[in-house]
């Protein structure tokens, strides 16, 4: 047993920690302010401010940290990762400064542990460049996601093409302008086993038949520039080459995406919880109520101890799932990453709704808080709602016995 | 002990909740659209679809229910009344359908009660016709609300005028192009003894020295085109006869108008939950997944039961502190008042949580759900947090053993 | 809308306050200490004192309350008879003072309604009397008793007799000297329709072939002198008239007796829970920490308010169900009776475990709250567990939707 | 990050939970018959089968493992003992199997660590030989013990002697025959500071003047044959020599007990929970219900999965101040022992709750779950209340912004 984080993850921690501080979180307000003044409805803009972040985060190479390979990215397995993508989670702009921001990372991992030469070369390397964004298109408005098996899109093969159709919705990032690609899952052939049945397909913005329908608030929240779009994809004829790993891999391909998606998620909805945390803290010492400090009023430090012991363990159950996913691999952390998907999202919820409750007033309004608990409410449906963990969670539990 | 609501209730109740269900529910996407087409940030307008519906409503008699005289309103008490709130909290537009929504019907009865014949006439009267609306200026941003003493904002008596200055927030309605005044409450003496220093004054929309500083989002909502403001009075200066009976009595005024408001609060939030329910209900059967209807996969029948049992209880205990009110009295009901505004908000939240989870991501985007969110979340601060209510039921419950 | 208790309700509730008060309470020590000098594990005693109390309540009228009877009982219904047994519930001894105690209560309410001239002289005259005591056998070890269906003793007919086989656990009160028969519910016709084969018998104690084979401890405590027995129906000969009501109508009695018995039980648990507050509330008044009483400590306030919120809606919802099955019956009070029996035992283990918790080191080792740590859990279990009554709620709830 | 146990833990573990295995878990029950056969209530009686049990483990040199020391003990630190303890906490009557039950333990320690020469010979040894057992009285029956300030006990120097008076309670171990001594913890100086008052003294058994009072039953049981006591210091006279570490230094004392005792404490806990969660799932799949396996049913499986995660979490917590204790020491591990002692007992408590529940009526008679749910309830208290632990969790955690 070691609970020290290794010499490499404490200095990429300690740089990203010092980074976020100096800058980041001074730029917070710009970065909203440009966001407002710069963008209407139909034509989101990105903040100048961004770009500027990213080429300092970037000149230092604080930059694709998420990604395992030394060359490409950081060289940080998921236990050295999840620390630094903790520190992101404190800021709702820091992973874009990074490079770090879903679905991007996802996105890339797939290319990069799946892609070709052509695919990579096209797609991956300015996306690691920072000069392109992508999406994910895989939920459909019509049918429950949390089965696999409802998926109604398809990406039929037809000579040298593969055609696409379907209606996809929580494709996010599909509204930043700077997104040029989407990863696409659709079934290719039915009849095959299960597991065999999707492929993924690389699917450029401009082909023609792709339409963003609308773009879908998130609890009144259009989480511009990037966004959440309901989108249609007409007949879009690609090149077969435009499928990932070649057909009938989609599946395969999504789990291996999802273990480490899920860990950076929950890690970044810990380091969110900090911030709740703290901001819980700080004004429960510094309003005053009845001649005391609400710290000192009713059962406010009962709260506070809750959500202390609350984050420390999702963070430790996080940790160990990352680990464990890096030394025994994707089979052997089944009950984990299931377990911290429910567990993370569910106590950021928590600790934001103690630190809403705390602000009164101010925390019906509070920009930072509501940003919180837009992202609490959101993970526990996305990636899987609460239900479908927990059902795994027992299911390997009883496995054991049966 | 009779459960079984009076005649007169059950009358009202038939004609209000048919109303709703052919006229009101079927209008509900249209009174959205208007809203959406004809509003923008800088000025709302109100959609005609609700002045037709006020039109019918007050046609029929369905109008001023919630003022206990039977002859400006439906001469209800606040057990009778009760009921008929909770119908009108189904739908977030009922309430004004029938001249019944916040803040309108609390300043209504203020003035019934307190108002001189002046008074009445120039701002009660509109006020029941439903020709104008009207504001509640008391919570500051600056300090902790939840204590009464802490208020800082002044109406300060200098020769024939009353002259008021100070910063208040969450100034519901006041973005509603048809509010033509607010009541404001401030320090009048601050000398006096502790339940005598505040003032409650009439203050027209139009009068020099009100300024809207901005409209404040609640949970990331505008709640247009009623909104909620931040108001600064400075120097406002009106005849002393715009003080509510009299200097001093703020305070007096203030505890009176809170009891059937907050029951009146507590009901819609229960018919609120009663709708979030049903769609629970309703999702739940209609959804497949895993070959099964959601209802027949993992915990849901429980949650169904558990909000089921919640919203039952909550009922009756607002049920019988409306009735106690009426038969009894404030000083009676201080528990259960307090009880219920914990309760209900509470009760709210959490069916409006679990039928967001069983929805998927459409509970993310669902507009019905998301506005109930807000609302259960605002409850829970607006009026007292749970905090304030929670330690007043203690502390009275302590007091039968000291 | 009316909650005030009935005159007669108040009538009895007046008089049974303050013979519990000044005879029942001040003797609960007496009590105890004359069942631990005068019991060992083998051979319990009745302990003088109750005889004496029962002598006393009796002279007064305070006997049998439970019964609708007028020439009988007391002839209270259902709404008028519950606020009495919360109030016996304050005490373990109570109820039997009064000649109301489980589960002599339930088997004097089926030989009441269902017995013939002669099994009434012989079983519910001394049952009334308070001469005699008796046992209800239902449950069984082997299988699920939450699933009627799975019942497996037998009640077969023979010629004139009928024959008694099968192994019943949970008979309670079968350990008391004074029990004199058992209620049996066993299977006559394994092929009639599946609410028509069982039957219930009236079984002597004495009758050959009846043999406890165990006192069964609940959470470690045997609740001598009645206590829980494990009972071997071995080939049990009886006549015929034997049976109530003749064969095949065991499941038609076992619903008309759960309704009112869940009412009981649930109101005598809110009283318990009442008596667990005050408790809570006394030692957190009395008890000195860090220079402060305990009430003024962490979040024993909100303790204390949740404890009160909680039990006020549980007896509201109680009552309500009383109210509802005596003016409108058995099956419009499904849903009521199934919640309450899942809430109001969950609001006396968390009443009580708050009460112990702020008892510290003595609420380990007080008896009071033990006997009701002890109530609370078996209640979850007893007459159906929490889990088979939130799954009849949500079918009713689901139902009103298919 | 390293979540593998070492290599020296893994192999005791394997050698412990083997032994647990083949030799303790068949013995449980020969345990209990042997209690039940040999012990009344006055005088309790070792079972025999424990001194065989015993023996073996000895002279597989599974002895004394929770000692640091590689000669005395087994050499482990916190963190390797830690999970050695986990697999003792899934049997009532493996600790002492290995000679690592409470209170020897923490009174071993405190002896290796303070002791001297004279003291460690004529108590430590005999001892750790598994020879003799101790007792451990601190907390008294009059005072709020979660604030050691108020303790009344005296441990007064008079010459060449110490003189004790004062009455203490749950006094552990003090009904067990081989218990010979106690650590007594008294003031010696109350004009001290603070935490220089307290002295702790060892007191054979027989000593003039000690008297037990009576045993105390917790949640109904007596724990025999050890029992908890409340025992009477009259006057005892002791040589100074009998005060370890010298005057004053009782609370030092106290403090380094307390981290390694409450890290074994809560690792206990975290086995019973696992047996706790075994007997659920065991009995979820073998228990039929309306035609299906308990496990199909309802919400089970979500019961399922939140103990798993709540299990793992607590364990990881746990572990993490295991190892937190040896690598930084006893003040960088304040919040963290404070957590765990919250949580843990807390975790024990909702499995042991929710697998008595699915075992129904047998739930409330299983020896082995009842025992369970008194070692939670009881941990909720001892060590310090919940509540003590939060308030420090929160004072902690709010030190870091004033």
């Amino acid at each position: 047993m070691e609970f020290e984080h290794s010499e490499q993850a404490r200095t990429v921690m300690a740089a990203v920690e010092r980074f976020i501080r100096e800058e980041v979180l001074p730029q917070e307000e710009s970065y909203r302010d440009q966001l407002v003044a710069s963008s209407d409805y139909r034509e989101w803009k990105i903040p100048p401010v961004m770009e500027a972040l990213k080429a300092k985060a970037k000149a230092l190479g604080l930059w694709n940290l998420f990604l395992p390979d030394a060359d490409l990215g950081a060289g940080l397995n998921n236990r050295d990762y999840s620390p630094v993508a903790e520190l992101m989670g404190r800021s709702p702009i820091a992973p874009e400064v990074f490079n770090c921001s879903a679905p991007d990372t996802g996105n890339a991992e797939v290319l990069y542990r799946y892609g070709d030469d052509a695919q990579k070369e096209q797609w991956l390397m300015p996306l690691l460049e920072g000069d392109i964004r992508s999406g994910f298109a895989m939920t459909e408005p019509a049918v429950a996601s949390s089965d696999a098996t409802n998926m109604q899109a398809t990406a039929e093969l037809r000579g040298d093409e593969v055609v696409i159709n379907g209606q996809k919705w929580w494709t996010s990032g599909v509204g930043d302008p700077r997104c040029k690609f989407l990863i696409f899952m659709g079934v290719t052939d039915p009849e095959a086993e299960r597991h065999r049945r999707h492929s993924m397909v690389l699917v450029p913005m401009d082909a023609p038949g792709v339409r963003i329908l609308r773009m879908v608030p998130v609890f009144g929240h259009m989480d511009e520039p990037h966004g959440h779009g309901e989108v249609l994809f007409d007949n879009v004829r690609l090149p077969k080459a435009a499928i990932i790993a070649g057909p009938g891999r989609g599946f395969e391909i999504a789990q291996g995406r999802l273990g480490p998606g899920r860990i950076h998620h929950c890690m970044r909805a810990i380091g969110a919880s900090e911030r709740a945390l703290q901001r819980l803290c700080e004004r429960s010492l510094g309003r005053i109520a009845f001649g005391k400090p609400l710290a000192n009023l009713g059962g406010n430090r009962d709260i506070i101890a809750n959500c202390r012991m609350a984050i420390d363990q999702a963070r430790l159950l996080t940790l160990k799932a990352a680990w464990a996913l890096d030394v025994h691999g994707t089979m052997a952390v089944l009950t984990d990453i299931s377990a911290i998907k429910v567990i993370a999202p569910n106590v950021l919820q928590m600790v934001v709704d103690a630190a809403i409750q705390i602000h009164g007033g101010e925390g019906m309004a509070d920009r930072e808080l509501n940003w919180m608990m837009g992202m609490a409410r959101a993970l526990r449906i996305a990636d899987g709602p609460d239900e479908v963990h927990r059902a795994m969670v027992a299911r390997l539990e009883l496995g054991k016995y049966q």
